[in-house]
């Protein structure tokens, strides 16, 4: 029997979807992409039958209506939607796939378009809809939510018998050569920026200033880099899956000149919203830092370097404390070899195709609303391996550089 | 006898010199303010009136045309234009004072619009013109260049027989409290930190690149501050001016933040002055920063802080090396207090008037056209005491700072 899948969104992870479900034709069946341009996806579905040979549908949703995205999943006859689109639209595509009886997956968690707050409260509240319509939804399958928890999970299930504490470290040591770009909408970039920080520890959340607490880590195949304390949201679940956990924190790794560029577009309002008046015109100023800014598309090809992305996994098996380290290395450039897209959307992408993969092949999957770390982390481990994600697990002696507090 | 004088330019020099030639009637008699813009010539003679009691005319005059400024020249029977506005001005305001007979006074040298090069040739070229029309026109008759070249010949008439090297010493410690924001044009601003440094030493001058030499000095009353080399424009006639001169520097201190802000804009594009599309606008991106930085005019209340500009001289009195500074102090909040301009606009027009003012009384007075090292620096040292510039010597045992090379 061959599956049908629809994808929804057309950015840079959903290029890398595309292809990677492409790539993974017996699973995927037929394959619709869809995005409120489809001209976007015409030129992916292009570059994936040039280099895949396989067909993949195109169509055009606005995401943010449901009707709508009722409409396509009717039309494609998905068994699947894998939502790579806007965080502002996870809402609607969950309430049509309940509407129409169709599994869904994401990689990142509802975001409200004007409060700028993130968390997994509302898309939980959708878990008995999800149940009551006899379909799984599964949140936060990309590389940080999602490969993260995986790795969280698997530390529990052959290093622990109890975790204590855990610490999620991001590098991306891209170099794309221009003295300042951004790989997405440098609104969300500034906001992550100019967020406070916060990380759970005994049973509360603790929060910093934004950029308060900084360490330099030494990832392996990248070298020690400046990371610093944010708030990430696979935090939210895995305090509470994870029983008797101590403290969990997550680190991103940001370049001085980068956050240099950052706050001197902030303090001369280049990140401003609202409009000014300019030569006669009224613009938002944040728009004319887009138009400026090369374009996130044109990084693929010249961005050089790894990303690196792991956890620290701290606590107790037969009684005696360990560490270890899971992490996964990722050069940017063989991600544009295999797939046209660098290694933030790489790293992205593949995980939303494997977990999606493992669903339509009911080797993951429980009716509701789920977190990675609740599956068996076992087979998602092994499709990392094969389908260009690959993994080391370390001991860790001493993780001096994290005994920071 | 009452004087007529015509002042040129409203900007923030402006601004000072019709408040302190208004603050020196006696010598100026009839004071008429002109700009393109009116209303900003009436704005600052309704200040000056509620502050000196003193009536001021205004009148509007595009200075880009010679017929123009000829028209206002006869219309007002001035006998002398203080041209204070834009240095693409200076050649058709001194052409109209010798077509009408009238005495020229500037504060910066000639700069063609669209080269962006500026040195005296084609004003020096008019020398022949103003003997034949029997007026006098003087150069550079601000602070720098200006009162330093008045230092300059202050140094040789009572200290040296022989100058050897000069360092102009140009530092401004105003804090406006913004992260950033600049005092005029900020494509100026970036011009001059892009721009090649030059000085000049054994007979000829020599190219840096930019801000290439740095270094710390500590300026009275202020403290020690990143000093970079520039060129200036008053090296061109000092060179010319004090014979068997072996080095003349000149120095403007930096902050590390202005730079970096500088530098991001410049990295981004914010300084482009050609048109993008934003919003279904054309829109050029300098002008975008100027729309978002604070007004110039905004500054002046809430700079707090001092300038110091002054020169170190080296040379050789009675057979003996010697080294002395003389340096000029001003308070941004007592310039703002006395003639509502911050201090760089203070230390600008004040000297213009000073000269202004000297001409008028046939104490600096000579046909054709002249730098400021030419005459008597006394009578201008002590009208700086007077008027609100007062200076010190000292003599430094071993600037040792300066020995850079």
């Amino acid at each position: 029997m061959s599956h049908k899948t629809l994808i929804i969104g057309a950015g840079g992870v959903g290029n890398v979807v595309a292809f990677k479900c492409a790539m993974n034709a017996d699973t995927f069946g037929e394959i619709t992409l869809a995005s409120r341009t489809k001209s976007k996806c015409d030129a992916i579905a292009e570059n994936v039958k040039a280099r895949t040979g396989v067909t993949i549908k195109t169509d055009q949703v606005n995401a943010d209506h449901k009707e709508e995205v009722i409409d396509l999943i009717r039309k494609t006859d998905a068994e699947i939607v894998i939502n790579v689109a806007l965080p502002y639209q996870d809402l609607t595509i969950m309430d049509a796939c309940v509407a129409t009886g169709t599994d869904y997956l994401d990689t990142a968690n509802y975001e409200h378009p004007d409060t700028a707050k993130f968390e997994y409260k509302e898309q939980w509240a959708r878990d008995d809809a999800f149940r009551k319509a006899g379909i799984m939804g599964l949140l936060g399958s990309g590389f940080d939510p999602g490969v993260t928890n995986v790795f969280v999970a698997y530390a529990l299930k052959h290093y622990f018998d109890q975790i204590k504490t855990i610490d999620i470290l991001d590098c991306n040591a891209g170099d794309h050569g221009y003295p300042f770009a951004t790989n997405f909408n440098p609104e969300i970039n500034i906001r992550e920026v100019n967020s406070k920080g916060r990380y759970w520890e005994k049973g509360e959340w603790k929060e910093t200033e934004p950029m308060e607490i900084k360490m330099v880590w030494d990832y392996p195949e990248v070298g020690p880099k400046d990371s610093y304390l944010l708030y990430h949201e696979e935090e939210e679940s895995l305090v509470k899956n994870i029983p008797g956990l101590e403290r969990i924190r997550f680190w991103m790794t940001f370049g001085e000149s980068y956050l240099t560029h950052l706050k001197v577009l902030d303090n001369v309002g280049l990140t401003r919203i609202d409009p000014i008046e300019v030569d006669g015109c009224e613009v938002i100023p944040l728009h004319v830092l887009k138009a400026l800014l090369p374009d996130p598309a044109s990084l693929g090809p010249r961005t050089k370097g790894k990303t690196n992305i792991g956890v620290v996994v701290h606590g107790i098996k037969d009684s005696k404390e360990k560490t270890i380290y899971i992490y996964q290395v990722k050069d940017h450039q063989d991600c544009y070899a295999e797939v046209l897209s660098q290694g933030v959307s790489y790293t992205t992408g593949v995980p939303a195709m494997i977990g999606a993969k493992l669903m339509l092949q009911k080797v993951w999957y429980e009716e509701g609303v789920h977190n990675m770390e609740e599956f068996d982390p076992d087979p998602f481990m092994e499709e990392l391996n094969r389908q260009g994600l690959p993994w080391n697990v370390i001991d860790l002696e001493s993780p001096e550089a994290l005994k920071i507090d």
